[in-house]
């Protein structure tokens, strides 16, 4: 499958903020330049960006801000929110229950799943917590493709495995494990300790930026 | 500021958590092969991370595991956890402060910070709530130098300026806003959005995939 500019991909919802907060700020007209600054990122990049998109702007004027938002969201697809299944409804999954720009990032918590018994019929942020042995069934019978799991590590592929099985293909995975999954599933893993090492190499906190030792 | 291998130390969280699964199923030695297998990144690529590190291996045997695992988190300074507050005691703040894996992964959350008063004065998992305003001070007499933001996007640069102020110069940001901050300040953001788009993309949800429309 060819997937032709990811890094592009994952910096548009960065733009899309952007173009919001010109939009609040009631800026009607935006360029490549305004984006590329409040951005941090070279100005061909962001051109190279926004044309995948489709988008079209004019030059000496820009884009139309309000036009530009809209095609990047349809581009990305977030008009249209895809329903998905969170397992694990601790801290982190509570806070991406409550977390409102998912919706507008084009998913969709339709239930949340837990194993604790204290959890299971409360509501988070509005969302339902249903038993994890229900998770199967419920996603073959709404045709949810789409999971989350925010369950400590040692439990995550257990609960890969039961998603799989329940036909999902699409895990968004914040356990720090590797999940096993069969071709044909896709799994994106956030990884908060990667963020954590580039933080702490950038901003110099460790002494491993200069010249590396040859062995 | 010279910085090598970015990508490479973002991975390297990862090899760590494989090897760290090798050692508990009692494997002595690995190789940049299983590493790789592992991992689900071409094997050249592995090898060039690990010299990185200055670990050094043997040909036909491989890596002592537990020497591996010093090596790679000696070179990333984990042995000795950065003091560092956070900022928005909410359930990101509380995902993060329960999150077991950031002391070992050289951060020790030593307090939060929060406005709120029905959060003021509580412990979240073990660390203690503050008022938002004593930040500052604390911060300067303390020495502290590194800040989380898990504050809501439209109070984040607020809480940014406060943390520059107390010559916080190392931000983990988990806003979705872009902040502004002098130079000599390093913002590192996690942006939960950015992944989102990458997995819809990459798993064929969006019909994004194909060449490119040309305007």
């Amino acid at each position: 499958m060819r997937i032709g500019n990811l890094p592009g991909i994952r910096r548009l919802p960065m733009y899309l903020s952007i173009l919001r907060r010109f939009q609040r700020e009631g800026q009607a007209a935006v360029s490549s330049l305004d984006i590329a600054g409040a951005a941090g990122v070279v100005v061909s990049v962001v051109r190279k960006d926004i044309e995948m998109t489709g988008a079209s702007g004019k030059t000496g004027v820009g884009f139309a801000t309000e036009q530009l938002i809209a095609d990047i969201e349809g581009f990305l697809g977030w008009s249209n929110p895809l329903g998905a299944f969170l397992a694990g409804a601790g801290h982190l999954g509570s806070a991406l229950l409550g977390y409102d720009e998912l919706h507008r990032h084009g998913l969709d918590i339709i239930a949340a799943f837990d194993v604790d018994p204290n959890k299971i019929g409360i509501r988070v942020h509005n969302t339902e917590v249903l038993p994890m042995h229900k998770m199967g069934d419920l996603a073959r019978r709404m045709h949810i493709v789409t999971g989350i799991i925010t369950v400590p590590s040692h439990s995550a592929q257990q609960v890969a495995d039961l998603m799989v099985e329940a036909g999902i293909t699409r895990i968004w995975s914040f356990a720090a494990t590797i999940l096993a999954v069969p071709a044909g599933v896709t799994v994106q893993r956030e990884d908060l300790s990667a963020g954590l090492a580039e933080l702490l190499v950038r901003s110099g906190a460790r002494d491993i930026l200069h010249p590396l030792p040859r062995k």
